[in-house]
């Protein structure tokens, strides 16, 4: 029987090996010889709990963020910008455009949460394409390497989390009618955050196994 | 300006009605006149909290798990039994596959977190292709209705629900070398199995809008 306690990060490969899914269960951490950024990587980055730093539901919510976007800048790494801009299908989005998706709707919690509003003209002109995907995005998001994307979601997040360190779990249960127009509390829409970058992760590595040269390439219709 | 509040459930399809992606942002919430299954539904999907019954922070996860599971449900609502088995590509696997694969990550981490063990014999007979996807999977899990997979969905869950209620925070932060060989706790290991959902939805929505029939039935190669 598969000794579990030496499986890789997360269970879709680790089940198996042979499991052709999320490659966002490989490694993640760093080696332990290079600084660790920050406070929860020293101590665990699959620990999750409430963290210094923010009051306690804040913490757990930041603990789970801080778990799931390093997979995603796996389920990204080492693509060219060729790659990031390819298209597999005329209704596709590219790998590009889908992490600047993240970003768009991060920043759009960003203003609501924070600062109870929309986003305004100059908000609207950086982040709708990406918000939107589809073919604006096609035609706008194009021609950047990684770091561009990487350091983007960077400075999002490291926004977000300043301003989490600034409340509390009060304002982190504050509802209004939102999602179906029921009730939906910040801890929603931030927990909706974090699992939306899941769900476009899954996206990017399915596309990613199909660019050319990867490993379903010369995969066919049956 | 769109007003936010008639945003439908997400993000994705709310920020611009044009969105191409996830459709998992679509209206979940059962019709008031129907009767709500669970405390949660009837107080509110949209509010993430601790939940009564459970303990604190097994409760916020709790929440969060029935959040998204309705979303993973509409994904794949109204599909036929030929959907469930369409295959994208020779190295693709079908929505169905894809819903089997949930459960049976869900099982694996009950028995390792509930009981501290490895599937056993029988289990890795019902539980294993499903576990693994892939080629193994197109071959063996196909001929179900949608009902078929959700039923399974749903027995599994009402087990990790019952299996919750007996258990409390201490138990919930209790660690072991896991992923990457690093400290894991048992929230990080529920936390991933919640994540894990909103992953494969992404890959379900993007499969779904390409079958024939479909939204994105035509795309070709561009």
């Amino acid at each position: 029987m598969i000794d579990r306690r030496h499986f890789v990060f997360g269970s879709c490969t680790a089940l198996a090996g042979t499991a052709l899914d999320a490659g966002y269960t490989a490694a993640l951490i760093p080696p332990l010889a290079r600084p660790m950024p920050s406070d929860q990587q020293a101590a665990g980055l699959h620990l999750i709990r409430p963290l210094e730093g923010y009051s306690p539901q804040i913490g757990q919510l930041v603990a789970m963020a801080n778990w799931i976007r390093p997979s995603v800048l796996r389920a990204a790494r080492g693509l060219s910008q060729e790659e990031l801009d390819h298209l597999h299908d005329s209704e596709s989005n590219t790998i590009g455009a889908l992490l600047m998706h993240l970003a768009a709707t991060e920043v759009f919690y960003q203003v609501n949460t924070f600062e109870g509003r929309a986003r305004n003209e100059a908000e609207e002109r950086r982040w709708g394409a990406a918000s939107r995907l589809g073919a604006e995005a096609r035609k706008q998001i194009k021609g950047h390497g990684l770091d561009y994307y990487f350091s983007t979601l960077q400075e999002v997040r490291e926004k977000t989390l300043a301003e989490f360190r600034r409340r509390d779990d009060d304002w982190f249960q504050e509802a209004e009618p939102f999602f179906q127009n029921q009730p939906t509390n910040n801890y929603c829409k931030w927990f909706h955050v974090v699992e939306h970058e899941a769900n476009h992760r899954g996206q990017i590595a399915w596309l990613e196994k199909r660019l050319p040269g990867h490993e379903f390439a010369a995969a066919t219709r049956p």
